[in-house]
């Protein structure tokens, strides 16, 4: 039940890094053979660094840093080291996503296109300040050591609220993006099932599968990295390192029966413990 | 501590709905002021239901679908009751989401439009066959009395995972709609900012923070439906009535300052049963 549980971790763990390599592959695959490929000229080629760095930072580097927490060959790691890939690694989406922004921005100007008109930019643009703003926030309350215990108590079920929301709405723009994209791309064509409309609708598709994926892996709650009961010497400064993990959990309570008690929250946290060991022993 | 909680519960519910019905109105104003009115002739008053029935069906009345459970003065109702009210407005989302398509493709094909080519419309008719499939899954093994225990509590984490991807996608898609129909109807005039494109954006935008208001709601554990731990002769049929439960909750664990016991699952449930005791009093 145990490599059950582990097996079915690294099978989901697996499609998400395929589904969301396959989602850069694609995008690539979009601007090089169907579009006018890469450059950073103010014309197309130019704009087309928008897709390519958001999938690859704001989608697939995102959605990576939301489950670094959950792979348990981490788990013997300090928390403050998972801390810090957490926080790099939405970093680099970040870093990735305004690099994106100054393409598109840069496009528009060149090509004198408005900036801001649509939908796509409005949403967008939210999520990039927002997903900024969860970044510096994270970093001062989580990261450093400052923070009092109980701020971050306060804090952590809305910083793993707005982080979800957040990528939730990056897909949703990812989405918008696309379908812009292609009608402006092929104004007549689009509607007669052309190779580069139905290449790039599966694109959409497997965004959209990687979230999913994603989504399902962060709100298991026996996937969820354990407390530290016993390497608090382990921690470089204990008390911040501690604890203060939040996730998304899928609770099933009520269970009278013995069979359900597969999914109440002791077993899960049991489960936490064995599948720890698990991951710890498949590293070594 | 306790009125804070359902304070900010009602204050939360009271916006979701304000920002569902605020939704419902601009697509009513959007498709009666700057489209073509309401119809049922194969050209633009017949497209025109789309939107509104998607709005309607699809987003409002799914996403009070989805928090009906947390309403704290349904907690003396009996689960039956809630799970049949539930079941109840999903099937009228879906029956709207179905007319809905009717009319979109009634008018592709009067208006000589192909069907099914765009990311929207694959998005779209995939979360439509899903959302049945859900309903008539969770008819079958969840309200009807048949389904043996452990089957629901197996399949209760996937119900409560499916339902809340899918609302997500809907909104995705509803989205990619509004892009679709503001580039399809001012092909050159959105870019300039006209009112109908601020109009419409503000539309998507609502529809957004609507999604983000439910998915608030909904990730509480706080806010959950409490087990019936002595109302069993209240439910009509007890073993199916009972417990099945499952929500997505944030839980913030490993707390162990005073302070942050407000965050624990115990907490929770104990806060749970005097929120219970409010919303029953609420009512009277």
């Amino acid at each position: 039940m145990v490599m059950d549980g582990y097996r079915g971790f690294l099978g989901l763990l697996v499609s998400a890094l395929l589904v969301g390599f396959l989602s850069v592959l694609f995008t690539l695959i979009w601007v090089l053979h169907y579009r006018e490929g890469l450059g950073w000229n103010g014309a197309g080629p130019e704009f087309n660094w928008h897709p390519v760095l958001m999938v690859t930072g704001f989608v697939y580097i995102q959605g990576i840093a939301i489950i670094v927490y959950r792979l348990p060959w981490t788990w013997k790691c300090s928390k403050l080291l998972m801390k810090s890939i957490h926080a790099g690694l939405n970093a680099i989406a970040a870093v990735l996503a305004i690099i994106s922004l100054v393409a598109v921005f840069d496009f528009h100007n060149h090509s004198k296109i408005p900036n801001m008109y649509s939908l796509h930019s409005w949403v967008g643009l939210t999520a990039v300040i927002l997903y900024i703003l969860q970044l510096l926030l994270g970093v001062f309350i989580f990261l450093l050591p400052w923070a009092p215990l109980s701020l971050r108590a306060l804090l952590m079920p809305i910083h793993v609220y707005s982080g979800l929301l957040i990528f939730g709405a990056v897909i949703a723009t990812t989405l918008m993006g696309v379908t812009e994209k292609l009608i402006f791309a092929l104004p007549t064509k689009y509607k007669l099932f052309p190779p580069e409309g139905i290449f790039t609708n599966t694109l959409g598709l497997l965004i959209l599968v990687f979230g999913a994926l994603i989504f399902w892996i962060v709100t298991r709650p026996q996937w969820k990295r354990p407390k530290e009961p016993n390497s608090s010497l382990l921690q470089p400064n204990g008390g911040t390192a501690e604890g203060m993990e939040g996730s998304m959990a899928i609770n099933v309570s009520n269970m009278d029966k013995s069979d359900s008690e597969l999914n109440s929250e002791a077993a899960a946290r049991k489960r936490n413990f064995i599948l720890d060991e698990a991951g710890q022993r498949s590293t070594m």
